[in-house]
């Protein structure tokens, strides 16, 4: 017996949840948990379905073909262990953060490798015994440097790709070789302070929160389809540096907690706009 | 062509939901909008099912009753305005809150009274041109003030009863009266604080959060099933004067989350536990 | 014996604190508390200090102007009541929660008058005894609305003025008489969603947040110094106008937390930032 | 030149602000920031002082003992980085989180060593080059096993010794070894839910919100003066070992914001009561 989830996304039409579930009850599969969501504006039906049973894929599938409106995508995923490549810069939170969870088991993810733009985090990701790739982008065109990227995150064939405080802009090429796959941490409650330094720019405006967003990457600059964001206050007494130590914790935590989520395929993605189901 | 919310709750089983939505798709009802949670450590189904169509309640209550396992609970609720009695003793912001929204259409209800132990909110409601009862507790029995309270408040038939802030504890036979129809604000995140002057408990233990929680009543002394808490944060520079005045403005706030979301049908009961569909 | 607040501000240096507590023992009035900040950024002092005795202004303030660098500020201002005149547009949650509050003893202000450019609110704040002002913009220019509104504001001599709601921009001249005294509610986390319609922008933003910012106006649009700000969380299922009417509660309560503050005396302006002592 | 902190409690009396800036500036000692607080119920005055200068501590502190009054204590603490010793059982992410932040800067801190009653954290311990002690509780009395704990952390001597959920109860002769020294993580937002297994009493009476607490042992178990607490907000759809995981984020963010103002000397313990300066 096996457990999978069934993502179901369509236009919005009468019946879908007892055609979906109905075929479902035909290939004998129990239902264990079912979400639905109607996106009234955008005439969309999402569907989140943790299905137990003994699973014929093709055969399954090709039901739901059948069953479903023209313009519909659903998706059978395993409910098993994800694996994700980690991408970084030079700062440690987010990476430790992740490699904390993933080897002490508040996360059940497996992180394949960690690639960095420069050496920094060489040390603490070979702590935890992971592989640590060091592509540096000096001396390289943009394409070159992503394309050596590519190649070492492809031969891992990663479920998701994180951004765990990767400082450099992804083309057009990066996102669509993993197209709706990578999860970035921003570190401001966007779409306030886009762009570099957010936290500069926070204590120069003088805000009283501050905040991180973590969001699927588009081709737009921190403008991806937002999965999660959370502040905390801040007040006169903090520099930009104490909000951007402050800031930290706020990152790490938001960040596993929309990885989380993601690797629970409890994401939908559509537009700018995720469903994020509890 | 009305709208209706079905609640159903009942022992876990494998094809409730295809059931339910196929006696659903049978009688021509199209389903807007549906919610689903199992619990398993308890093994009880809860489903909220939003249709639109046109209704013969008997014959879909009765087709339910046959399709679904033994020890089941279901009911049809309307969807539409629901009338509310409100009780209190002499603090107002509670009582403000709920008539401004009433009011000014941030919350749909009818107010059909509201029932003081003092006279003094007499002058509030009235000024919203809403009937106010005084029914002095003094010189009375607890039990003899009660039937006094139940007889007023019975001739409203209110679909709820909300405590916003009376500060006498209520018989079991006022319980029994309404049972799980009475909705209450607790100035403190219990089940800390539990009991009289909860701000004053705060501040003796030194805690740097307050806050409120609202829960349906049962007859222990504010302990019954919880349907929405908040805290704010506090410092030493706080009173326990300073606490309270805080905590209204948190007290106001999950009050009314929580009668919105009682007030949609949104809320089950069971044990002690609450599921609170978004 | 009476309690004032002094409120310092000037050019950081050695010996501030003890130069100015030293003139207050040698007025024989007792420091009841006292705060204290440097920007070391812009290398500017800040002090509040709550004192009671029996003042002699004129000497007080001559003495400190003695003991004080050049481009120092001190206010002494009184620890009483302060009167503020509120103004509105059409919603009335905030205008309500002020009301209720200044009459049933949660905030000790004198609300002298509500002006607005609509003759909506009229009726509920008759209710609380307050005189209104309706002053419509219709077939006015701005300037020719602006004086009117100058003219009713200033016969009521108000501390502070409240934008609660008001949905239209303030000219310069406007602000310029009245000073660094206009406290204005936006109904988003600023600096996001600077303008019209912050609920509709961050719907189609799909943000997981939204919030509320209260700041002192100043001549850019939504771009004064903050004051306060809060957010809470939303997801996929709130609609544009669920955002609007979850949003009206943190409004409320981000305008009235900054209104206690600014009338406590608690707050510094300078430049496009504010200091607000606990 | 140096920069110390001195830290006054006493009566409250009149004029304490300037004696002490006084004799400060007497010393030539720059005041770099200044916190107040006056606890009007208990009628005392605690102060916080950033120096800077040359100190001649023993005439300083003199100079202080003649001008406050009976029943005054003042510390001058070092500005500088500060020694702990952390105590854990067998959850790692406390302890991984306070790891991450001594050695990749976010917290000024020297982690002496690590003691366990298990040796299940040795391995993670090591990984960041710090010594690990496990100090078995197996056939020992409690007050041997104690004895051999205190001598291990004793020759550290530590300024903090830091509980990262470490499960077992101290003695008071423990408690007495490091008085007020003693910080600890309890994963409930106290006082609800003191003892063993919060999460598992919080599922169980149905809670919407989960915390932890950050506090200095005294001999009352779970009762010792609150640092700093933060909660979550959860749902029905939580189990016991799912709020467990949501919380761990919480207890490592409240002991790492708690642990940093202790660090930085902001923290005044009184009674059961802190005052926790910004």
């Amino acid at each position: 017996m096996e457990r999978k989830i069934l993502l179901t996304e369509c236009p919005d039409a009468k019946g879908l949840i007892s055609s979906i579930t109905n075929i479902c009850a035909k290939h004998q599969l129990n239902i264990i948990k079912n979400n639905e969501f109607v996106d009234n504006d955008a005439n969309r039906f999402f569907m989140r379905t943790v299905l137990e049973g003994y699973f014929n894929d093709q055969t399954l599938l090709a039901d739901l073909d059948g069953a479903l409106p023209t313009g519909s995508t659903r998706r059978l995923e395993s409910a098993g262990r994800k694996r994700i490549v980690i991408m970084v810069t030079k700062e440690a939170h987010c990476l430790g953060d992740l490699l904390m969870k993933a080897v002490y088991g508040d996360m059940d993810v497996e992180i394949a490798a960690v690639v960095g733009n420069y050496d920094s985090l060489r040390n603490l990701t070979e702590k935890f015994d992971i592989p640590f790739h060091h592509i540096s982008h000096v001396d390289l065109s943009r394409e070159e440097h992503e394309q050596q990227v590519i190649e070492v995150v492809q031969q891992y064939q990663p479920d998701y790709v994180v951004l765990a405080k990767y400082m450099r802009i992804l083309t057009p090429a990066f996102v669509e070789a993993f197209n709706n796959k990578i999860l970035n941490i921003h570190h401001s409650f966007l779409p306030a302070f886009i762009g570099a330094k957010p936290y500069k720019q926070a204590y120069d405006r003088g805000v009283k929160i501050i905040g991180a967003t973590a969001h699927f990457v588009n081709n737009d600059l921190d403008e991806g389809p937002i999965v999660e964001q959370h502040v905390i206050h801040v007040d006169h007494t903090y520099s930009a540096e104490e909000m951007a130590k402050a800031g930290r914790d706020v990152e790490k935590a938001v960040l596993s907690k929309a990885l989380q989520q993601v690797l629970d395929e409890k994401v939908f993605v559509y537009g700018n706009r995720t469903v994020v189901f509890r």
